[in-house]
């Protein structure tokens, strides 16, 4: 695939998060490549996983066995579910998918070891994504590129997170210092310096992102509010200073980035013992005799798990950033409007600008992200961020999948001017 | 990478086979590509697995738990074995990295479900190979060629065999029908009538290979030998005939191709229970204080045991294929000389010749054809055969991790005529 880096082309990038409940799909228009690359989305769909597969993947997730053998039914069962919902994606646009030029698809994660397993008398880090890009291939005709988080750590590196990329290469301003949040279960921000080259480009996680209020809200509703829907419920308590303050003594906070985090710090057990030291029953807020002033505590806790998200963002940018001109924010958190309002407070006069404001869609934006970094392995570019990942170096990302009889197509297509 | 057709390339080829024994390695020159290649062994090295990964791929192939934890660290560590043994092959040859046009790495199958596994409420087809082709490529700074039967899958078929291919590109003649017999553990066949189209060449697996042979030598040692070395046990043997009745009584005999076969069938149980019916008790070669009658019996199995194997496939031709003109054999089983004498007698007059007298180096054929297929996947043309795998069409075969800054250096050899 050698095609002048000045096209305009349809690529779809496709995923399924941590949370594995959906596989997000997008299809993107690219004109240009690398760091000038122009990406406008075209449709965004969210598929959910039939509830049979969503069993079998936390059952893999939990290494229960027949390990392997689910494994490897799953890799070419998720490669279906990914085909299909590129080709829904496809004929909801109105688009064929002759007219696609490539497919990122960067799967379901099954395992990630960052740092050395120790389990083991051989250690070594290593990722591991599932959805089989040949059956992708197979059944769209389109080129695959899949594998995304592979070389950056052959390379050294973390192989997360690869958002940096995006945030560089769409968000970044000729003038302005912009801080990109995103706020999903975990906090994570990519620091964009005015006209950054890419090694100018850092991203670390900030702390919990939802993942906190989440599970406070779940446990006191046993499960009926999986989130505090528009902040509703902080909006009726008040933060517990002393509370606040001891959250905020968290070591992950003093800890100098690069650095990562996620449910095994902030998961369900975190929450849980802040209900236990708020003396806060679980399920309480669904029992409609609960007492108005044990409803008021539990408002309280999750007011305070909520200006705790908000200040673990706040203080990360004071520890560890340069002071910017611009924060962006995306993800579930931005939709929130009690964390909002806490973090606008503590960042002021800097002004908080949900991404949606610069064009771009916040649910698709992962899904666009790989639909870019396929596109760019495409002609060979580098698509990692070092400083993020910690790799040694910028290096391609992803391996490509041919579809069957690709060379004919790639010649007709060089053959059209 | 889209360099003329006629060009004149250094490939390796790597893979471990389902011994888990070592890691081969063969580098090759090929001129031309697809039907036309014409490929000359450079250097081949078998490099064995130090102990600690054989035992822990072993645990891996159970299921063992942490299942996933310890499949993601094998993935990588075995990235870097066979990234070790390409390096270390090329030193040997005298040749550099930079020359080395591509690798085809096969990897170590972990897990190949040719049927729908049964096990779990999902069902689907599937098989999984592991060494990371990411740290191949990040090591060598060649690109690499890997996952070379998912393809094949997802058009249908049952990723095995691969070797069809290579025997077609390589070993068809212009005038004579040749039956290529492979005598691994299992044995197969490819049968390349005179100047065949691919449409016309078909394969499978004629039964048992060495696998029988050497499970019975193995219990009769206790594991001393582990094989019939030279067919020297065999020698001092005679035929039992009604057990030879009875072995070619298999079932599996009665099956019209396409069909394989594997340690499922063939394994330890099976050579087990033949030294029980013989009332030979396992490690009965190792005893110096056993009476000459019983060794002469346990010799006589061995003999039993190895004509069975050349039945087999003599019984295979008679049954599912056309007139041949020539044999041409190859792995371990050619270096069985009381095995061939048998297999020239049924065969006769039909030449049996030794692949070895077609200028081909038995022991490397494997790893020449993933270097084979790794190089025609790079010019997109269709690898697999499906008359012999089931596929609905030849498609291409693997998946290409480019190394870093590999457009430059395709750009570079682009440039020079």
């Amino acid at each position: 695939m050698r095609t002048a880096l000045s096209g305009n082309r349809l690529c779809i990038g496709l995923l399924s998060g941590t949370s594995a409940d959906a596989i997000d799909a997008a299809l993107v228009r690219i004109r240009g490549a690398g760091p000038e690359a122009q990406l406008h989305l075209l449709a965004y769909r969210a598929r959910p996983f039939p509830p049979l597969v969503r069993r079998e993947l936390f059952q893999l997730f939990e290494q229960a066995p027949p390990a392997l053998e689910r494994l490897c039914t799953l890799h070419v069962i998720l490669g279906e579910l990914f085909a299909e919902a590129a080709m829904t994606l496809c004929r909801a646009a109105g688009c064929s998918l002759d007219e696609v030029f490539v497919i990122g698809s960067h799967g379901q994660t099954v395992w990630h070891q960052p740092a050395p397993s120790s389990l083991l008398t051989l250690a070594a880090r290593g990722t591991l994504q599932i959805g089989d890009p040949a059956v992708i291939a197979e059944r769209t005709g389109v080129p695959v590129v899949a594998d995304f988080r592979a070389a950056d750590m052959a390379a050294g590196g973390q192989g997360a997170p690869l958002t940096p990329y995006l945030d560089w290469v769409v968000l970044r301003h000729p003038t302005r210092h912009r801080a990109i949040q995103n706020i999903g279960g975990i906090g994570n921000v990519t620091y964009l310096p005015a006209s950054a080259p890419r090694e100018d480009v850092f991203a670390f996680d900030t702390g919990p992102g939802n993942m906190v209020i989440d599970g406070v809200v779940q446990l006191l509703t046993t499960g009926e509010l999986d989130c505090d829907r528009n902040g509703a419920l902080a909006a009726q308590g008040r933060v517990d200073r002393v509370l606040l303050e001891r959250l905020l003594a968290d070591p992950f906070l003093d800890q100098p980035p690069p650095k990562t985090t996620g449910r095994e710090r902030y998961g369900l057990p975190f929450a849980r013992q802040l209900l236990n030291e708020f003396g806060l029953p679980a399920g309480i807020l669904r029992d409609p005799r609960v007492p108005a002033t044990l409803r008021q505590r539990a408002c309280d806790l999750v007011a305070t798990v909520t200006a705790f998200t908000a200040h673990a963002i706040a203080e990360s940018y004071r520890r560890w950033l340069p002071p910017i001109d611009e924060v962006v924010v995306s993800g579930g958190g931005a939709r929130n409007p009690s964390l909002m309002r806490v973090l606008r407070d503590l960042l002021a006069p800097v002004p908080v600008v949900p991404v949606e404001a610069l064009g771009l869609d916040s649910a698709a934006k992962e899904a666009m992200l790989f639909a870019l970094l396929a596109h760019d392995a495409c002609f060979g570019l580098p698509t990692n961020v070092p400083s993020a990942t910690g790799a040694r170096r910028a290096v391609t990302l992803g391996s490509l999948t041919p579809p069957n009889g690709w060379k004919e197509r790639a010649n007709r297509e060089e053959e059209q001017p």
